[in-house]
């Protein structure tokens, strides 16, 4: 696809780099050295925040000049300080370039042309040919009209066809999958009664009005998470401590009031935030990790925050910029009501039914062949000169005076448009990226921690579950502890057959709990799904998170704002809740609003 | 030829790279950073030799991808511990580039991106467009059909030949001079009787039964080679040491010492390597300078050991690979055999008719107009589906089952050959080279040398003769000195005119015998030749070298091994005594072999 083709040696096959690019001919664009500086020339103190910023300024400059990052053909690094055992550009560089390999050179140099500079990069770029017009649809292709079409039928979407629908336009919702929920998709438990739910769980009573209302709507159950009885972390070097809900770990007395100074300075930083307009030149030119590190955290408090970004969003503190990573905090009331179980936290409450039951109850509520299943959309395209946009899927196409988009960031790249997004959404949703995240549902007989005094929440500094909780509901005989496998160590788990990840976690249960000896006549079965190879959540899950740099760059509205006739929801693009059931559901009302106000307010007629 | 442009300014011309240069729009490589490690990741400690290294991985690179060296547009060197007062790169760097002048940028740096690495080079390319089908040959071309075409009338061309037309195959030798004899070529003396060799003058009657065979049948006279008087050794201040031959030139005790070691340490390093399958790393990891300094070597130990790879290839130990100057001694039965002058020696006989009477009496015992002068060989082609190869000359075309190819590696550049040579053969023909090797017959009334008590042979560190022997005939009253100048030395003398050449060996034999006063009315003329010129030598003699890397990364049969209907001879592919007869007509006994072998096992019926 890319024009820019890689030379392989039969030993360089393996390298994440090439040891050399052909570029075609057409024309060829040359990157200035690239440094790690914010818009406004601000450089974070921090290497890897250089690293972050110097990559998005070249990705930025990539993509104003009409080209990406696949086809780069060369790279040159420059680097300061450079240290040969500890290569921190790598996994970085890596990720940035998401599987191309253009040709790259390492210059270790002194210094760089302003003090405190610490790593720039330069870049030769291959500039494809112009996009050719999109194709003429094939005529006789069935064709539909109408007001509004909403891709995707997840909770955003539903959310605002119900709210287009009920101010009387017509309104079709395109769903690529042969179901309706994106992210909520509760499975039947074979073993049992009851279900586990394969994407989003949880909901609260108190801070989350929409989606509350919306399954006291629909009739469904609501079970309260368990926080009686202990918690246990598992530290850096293995052993256990137990505490109650609510409470610090038995570090030594140094420690633990270190994690509760990180903490508290955590939550009263992102208090300061806006949840819609998160703006903080310095919180976003560096890293979340940096940002500890800026504020003196501990060894253990550094541990501890590592298990907060791979139990939210499957990252670690290094890959996320501490403006998202506590403007996401903020967006679900802040760090500690964001992560607590009780009243009003982000996992209080379940769904017995399951929550996919809140898609399913608003799409039937819909007028028939509302929702379109296995619709995937292939192009979105405004011809000069129309006021209807056409969005066509493999054998249809539908014409739209307006369209929302409620896919998820990374699923935008997927999708031709015609023209273009602009500069700045292809920037940020190239920019996006998820972590590794992954739920292991653990089915068993009977909820021994429970009856043992646990109350079935346990953090881990080592994995494979970065964090378990109980997610059983004792109305079905279901007893289940869901596990949270992100990051590093859920990669490493990943990387093992079924049988050896179910020991793995097999043993790590039992250590928590101390039932060693019992948990294999105790366990029924695992089930897991890897939202990481899934196409139509971008592979990954649960939201999609950004390094350094772009919400500055771009402004904090510059996903969710309307570009043309189309219209940006998803829980990405959340103020409130991102992330969650409710940020998705407000997300897709905001959208609607926002297409009934200038379809009142435009030039063009109703159809 | 190539499609890349030297731009220059009025004062850029003599330089050996270009201020800039100017690519086609085609398409472009960019090539990573490379270093001089070997294949599996090993680093010489050795600034020279990483260097070669670098550029041969930058050249596999560049010939992986489908271009030459030729067509680098832009080079970029980052030296570590640059010193700019000893620009080690640039003569290593100027050989590589054959002419070519990109543009370079050179930037000293404190350390690479690991530790240990010294040298790394990065290149911009030009890729050419895909090479044309072969042009029709013209219609009415007259065309022949042999079993073999065997290219190039040397030995062992010649040796090749008969073999195969004893089998009954068709054969026809094309040779691009007008003379059969390759490196073998004697002219007859116009001041005298005898004649001179301008190309091989010895052989031996112990270990080189094949030339000494071949001798015999023809009934040549053999003159022994004179070892009896003093041998004279001139140093690197230009004193003069007389001592016996067999013995060291009379340092101190410890400089003799040191010599003897790492003279015994060669010739046993030499021994432990096999003739045909040298492998050794670590050898092939550095060039042979760097050997001898990693070994302690003294400075005129390393002079000695100079004297030898001047004398023996024209040379200096920093251009050659170890593994392959060892190698080359152990063709010929180890360092000390090679260079010996006495019973079983390299250099122990010489033939009164002269060696070109070998080729001569060969060329004519075949049957009539088997072989072709004047038929410079231009392409060699071998069209989808045919069983046939297509060599064609100026004017004729010969349709062949299979072609023996004799010309010396650096000719092979200057076929075109479709389908191309292997990349393997390609890269190998590309990095050999020869140093700088002339010899001048300096004929003289009288042997005054032998009249003094000197046996004729003499060596010097400083030139412009590094070795001169005696190639006297007595029975033809021809009394000649034979002056080798190699390397450095011999290139400053090469730069003078004729007389001002004349006059300076005149002056060197002066001192050496200690004639100074009588030698120039001693003096009758000074025959020459340069095979630095020839192109049909591939502008060197005796034998083409390699610099570290190679016979690692291709490994030693690369060369020699068929590709296709194709077979390699020629001295450099011999097992044994590469450079001498000996190796030149066995080369073409084995090729013989190969092809009787294939036509054999082959599933194409005879012609």
């Amino acid at each position: 696809m890319s024009p820019v083709k890689t030379v392989d040696l039969s030993n360089t096959a393996k390298a994440y780099f090439a040891p050399a690019t052909v570029s075609p001919a057409g024309r060829l664009i040359h990157v200035s050295g690239q440094v790690g500086s914010t818009k406004d020339g601000h450089v974070p103190a921090d290497y890897e925040s250089q690293i972050h910023l110097a990559l998005l300024n070249l990705h930025k400059v990539i993509i104003t000049a009409g080209s990406s990052v696949s086809n780069i053909a060369k790279l040159t690094l420059f680097i300061v300080n450079y240290n040969p055992a500890d290569r921190k550009h790598t996994p970085i560089i890596e990720k940035f370039l998401r599987g191309h390999r253009p040709a790259i050179t390492l210059v270790p140099v002194q210094q760089l042309a302003v003090a405190g500079w610490l790593f720039e990069i330069e870049a030769v770029v291959a500039l494809p040919d112009p996009q050719p017009l999109p194709a003429p649809v094939a005529a006789g292709t069935p064709t539909e009209s109408f007001d509004v079409v909403v891709v995707g039928a997840g909770l955003a979407g539903l959310a605002a066809a119900e709210s287009l629908l009920k101010m009387n336009l017509s309104t079709v919702v395109l769903e690529a999958r042969d179901r309706v929920g994106g992210k909520t998709w509760s499975q039947p438990l074979s073993s049992g009664g009851g279900i586990v739910e394969i994407g989003a769980a949880w909901l609260n009573d108190v801070n989350q009005p929409e989606v509350y209302a919306l399954a006291k709507r629909l009739g469904v159950e609501l079970i309260e998470q368990n926080t009686e009885g202990k918690v246990v972390a598992q530290t850096s070097d293995g052993s256990f401590k137990q505490f109650n809900y609510g409470d610090l770990p038995q570090f030594d007395a140094d420690t633990v009031a270190d994690i509760a100074r990180i903490r508290d300075m955590c939550e009263a930083d992102c208090q300061a935030l806006s949840a819609w307009q998160p703006r903080d030149k310095s919180l976003d030119s560096m890293t979340f990790e940096a940002y500890l590190r800026s504020r003196g955290a501990s060894p253990t408090s550094i541990a501890t925050a590592t298990v907060w970004t791979r139990a939210m969003l499957g990252q670690e503190p290094r890959d996320l910029s501490a403006l998202f990573f506590l403007n996401y905090c903020v967006s679900g009331g802040g760090l500690l009501q964001m992560r607590s179980d009780r009243k009003g936290g982000g996992q209080h409450l379940r769904i017995r039914q399951g929550t996919q039951s809140l898609s399913k109850g608003l799409a039937s509520s819909l007028p028939s062949n509302t929702v379109r299943l296995s619709s995937p959309v292939v192009s979105i395209v405004r011809q000069q000169g129309s006021d209807l946009v056409q969005v066509t899927t493999k054998d249809k196409v539908f014409m739209a005076r307006k369209v929302i988009l409620t896919v998820p960031s990374p699923v935008l790249k997927s999708i031709s448009f015609s023209p273009k997004l602009s500069p700045a959404k292809q920037l940020w949703s190239q920019s996006t990226s998820y972590g590794y995240y992954t739920k292991a549902m653990m089915v068993f007989k009977s909820p021994f921690w429970a009856q043992k005094g646990f109350c079935g929440l346990t953090q881990s500094f080592t994995g494979p579950a970065s964090v378990i909780r109980d997610t059983s509901s004792p109305a079905d005989n279901k007893h289940v502890l869901t596990c949270f496998m992100s990051s590093a160590p859920g990669r490493a788990w990943a990387a093992l057959s079924t049988p050896e990840r179910e020991k793995k976690l097999l043993e790590q249960i039992g250590d928590f709990f101390g039932v060693q000896s019992t948990i294999a006549s105790e366990f029924v079965e695992m089930i897991a799904y890897e939202w990481v190879n899934d196409e139509y959540a971008g592979f990954g899950c649960p939201c999609a998170s950004l390094p350094p740099g772009v919400i500055e760059t771009l402004g904090p509205d510059a996903l969710r704002e309307p570009c043309g006739d189309l219209y940006f929801a998803g829980t990405e693009t959340a103020g409130e809740w991102k992330g969650y059931m409710e940020g998705a559901f407000r997300s897709g009302l905001r959208a609607a609003k926002e297409v009934l106000r200038d379809l009142e307010s435009g030039p063009s007629a109703r159809l």
